[in-house]
């Protein structure tokens, strides 16, 4: 009999997020789960990691019926996947996920994202992994229609693997009826945030900004995920962590330094 | 008469740090400085943006001699740049550096780095962008030698510009007398953390841990800049934020999806 595949999940918007929440729910249905997941909300906390501070970590029982094993921690996602490898797992495990993300992580939020941040430092330990999330900010976004697919996508990597250096980025357009036209291998839209920062004046007469901004995709590809997920499709994007830009260095050779 | 450019000046160890005092120092010889840094160390945020919390911006006047104007700001470095980039300057820079990093940012410490992220953050917004770092964390770091590479490859970036999408990634190695081997074009080398959790127990009686690890080099390319910098040379790596494993698209498409 085939052994059952052990699976760490985690995520950015904290261990009771409604996302994470239907993450467990799908992987209690192929494997065994430990969750090692931040205590509080962590968006746009990038590959953040603790280096100055302390980190607590410790077990917690959020779900009653579920089989998992949960520990909530004090840092950041990727603070989670080093503690969850190196220190509470007792063997590396075949399968890291993170999300659902509350929220977009297509096209350039990847590299803000702390969702895909725990999925790119699991790939760096070696673990095959995957990073969920599904265009809808609200705590009350709809999950119905993802679990078929998420599990469709995991079991596909349990199989198959994943290539060194190479992790998956998946999300979900926000649908009215959870039906999804089908499902796109795509790659990065080259699009970027225009920011607006909203000035204000404290109590105590400072000034202060909150950080605010539209998304500006000017990418027209019919290849990106930013078109996919505009067109219905959930979007899958391989994502690596060899930032080289290969095509650059011939040229680069040739300057005079 | 050409113009003299406009060079936005900021790092992830605090706006004090002797490295980006450096740093200035030499970008006051090639063009006119703003400087918008973190007013307190930022190692190891990653591309970390403030969102759910404010920010602060105000002028700070540090060096009494220096024709620069600076800003110490709140938040993370990548937030530092949409600042500048968005609100404190009137024109967009030709050229962003951050940096002098005390300590490596070779491999995939690019990853965890806020000074990367800094530099890939003005990359986002169109700015041509270098981090440079020195392998020495020590605030006293000997920063002699330096100057001229720096200044050189500034001018290059100035004078050349980068392609869309690609941010340069330079690393000094630490020499006893600040003479260099040279400067080497590189890929970033496949090594990785490997992670040791130092587990305490606190004065309430919680346990609690520090990360630490040791950094293991497992690619034995000569073109790396582990390589360079183990053999005296500068490393210069072009970096992309374009994530996209493009090389697995075609396999990926082949899954039962």
């Amino acid at each position: 009999m085939k052994k059952r595949p052990l699976i760490l999940v985690t995520n950015d918007d904290g261990i009771t997020a409604p996302g994470i929440r239907n993450l467990i729910e799908a992987m209690n249905e192929l494997g065994d789960v430990v969750v090692v997941a931040p205590d509080s909300p962590q968006s746009g906390m990038g590959h953040a990691i603790t280096l100055d501070s302390t980190l607590y970590c410790n077990p917690i029982n959020i779900d009653d019926d579920g089989p998992q094993l949960e520990y909530k921690c004090s840092g950041t996602p990727a603070d989670c996947v080093k503690l969850a490898v190196n220190e509470i797992l007792n063997r590396k495990p075949d399968l890291c996920v993170s999300g659902i993300n509350h929220g977009s992580n297509a096209s350039i939020n990847v590299i803000y994202s702390g969702t895909m941040s725990a999925a790119v430092e699991a790939g760096i330990e070696g673990v095959p992994a995957i990073g969920f999330s599904l265009l809808d900010y609200t705590w009350k976004a709809n999950f119905i229609g993802l679990k078929s697919y998420i599990k469709k996508i995991a079991q596909n990597v349990l199989d198959n693997g994943l290539p060194d250096g190479v992790v998956l980025n998946v999300n979900f357009p926000r649908t009215k009826d959870g039906v999804f036209k089908g499902l796109r291998i795509c790659r990065q839209a080259r699009a970027n945030w225009k920011e607006e920062f909203d000035k204000r004046v404290n109590p105590q007469g400072k000034e202060y900004y909150w950080l605010t901004g539209t998304f500006v995709n000017l990418d027209h590809g019919e290849d990106t995920d930013m078109w996919a997920l505009s067109n219905n499709y959930i979007s899958v994007v391989p994502v690596q962590f060899d930032l080289t830009a290969h095509h650059f260095i011939q040229k680069l050779n040739s300057w005079d330094l």
